[in-house]
């Protein structure tokens, strides 16, 4: 499900730099340079239009948070609504980025959490390797986490969270606070996304996991 | 769900210790002693009235089967299935004992299944011990289990399969085949127990995983 392209997005996002962070950004500043302070990072790998990170950002003031799209067109949605926040969101940045070499654009040990909501199941087999809890993004995600990271996975996708299970377990990496049915259960439930709302609506589950590296 | 008391159970059963082993049999026999044979050695915690079990020893003799249980009302009814198969099961033994201590029941890398089909989900934290799945247990299989062994587990109950998957990746154990909804799966359905007849015809899930050791 993707948003019709957007005119003139790529010329918005670089625009508004102070939000919006593209690779080459990444030269010349450290991420702390950027955020001005050296507060836990926490990055949503695939923001969509930013609900999640939004409400995560908002709640969480102390907490420098990086949404992570690909997509002009989605970015550009998302920046929108950031937007709408005024300057009350100093501790969010898109970053303009597709996430296969994650790993390039952090230090060793300088993210706290990753989240990956709702990710593209990428069906086929020939195209496992993209899905965001394939082995090669799990080593990624293992050297830029610190040892007390953690990932925050939630999906609809019944065959991407049984992959994303058996995908955790060979790389070694613990579950905690797993759920086959988030929104019937006894859990808290954190900032849901555009399309989460649409499910719950539904009356489809979601299944969520904790994972500690 | 547990049978109602049957009269005279316990005598039934150490009438027919060509079927039925109990702990004391062990003391002067191993279980290659009691089949006759080095075959690999299938078990299930938990038999209840054995049709897993007994679908299992049919379809392959090569390979000996215990099934344990320790309720003497519940191992009856088992034992009554297995005698109305004649003598075409040499391959199954049930075994009548509480399996809190299964590892004093086996030699070391003597097994190569152990399966757990719809086993007590204990809900209660103070029974948590009680879980097959506990820790306490897992260490122990491990111990009985060969290096390439593995578990297969069944439920319908959803927070026993949670609690399942956390606790196998907590013991470095690996999962694989994990379906969240067996019976609208493309896997091949193995036996099925009693239970699981009566949960499919209702329309509920069945989540089965199996884990390498």
């Amino acid at each position: 499900m993707r948003l019709r392209k957007v005119k003139g997005a790529e010329e918005t996002l670089k625009k508004h730099n102070e939000i919006v962070i593209m690779e080459e950004d990444l030269e010349n500043n450290s991420w702390e340079e950027i955020f001005k302070n050296t507060n836990e990072i926490h990055v949503e790998i695939g923001m969509g239009k930013g609900d999640f990170i939004i409400e995560c950002a908002k709640k969480n003031p102390e907490i420098n948070f990086i949404g992570i799209e690909r997509f002009d067109s989605v970015a550009v949605r998302a920046l929108e609504k950031v937007l709408q926040n005024g300057s009350d969101l100093p501790n969010l940045r898109i970053f303009k980025v597709d996430a296969t070499n994650i790993k390039a654009f952090f230090k060793e040990s300088q993210v706290n959490v990753i989240y990956l909501n709702f990710s593209d199941p990428w069906p086929k087999v020939r195209h496992a390797k993209r899905r965001l809890t394939h082995q090669l993004f799990l080593d990624q995600y293992k050297y830029i986490l610190k040892s007390d990271g953690e990932i925050h996975q939630k999906t609809d996708n019944q065959k991407l969270f049984e992959y994303s299970l058996e995908s955790y377990s060979h790389a070694n990496m613990k579950l905690k606070n797993l759920t086959l049915d988030l929104h019937n259960s006894d859990y808290e439930i954190p900032p849901m996304t555009e399309f989460e709302k649409k499910f719950v609506e539904k009356g489809m589950r979601i299944y969520r996991t904790e994972v500690t590296v």
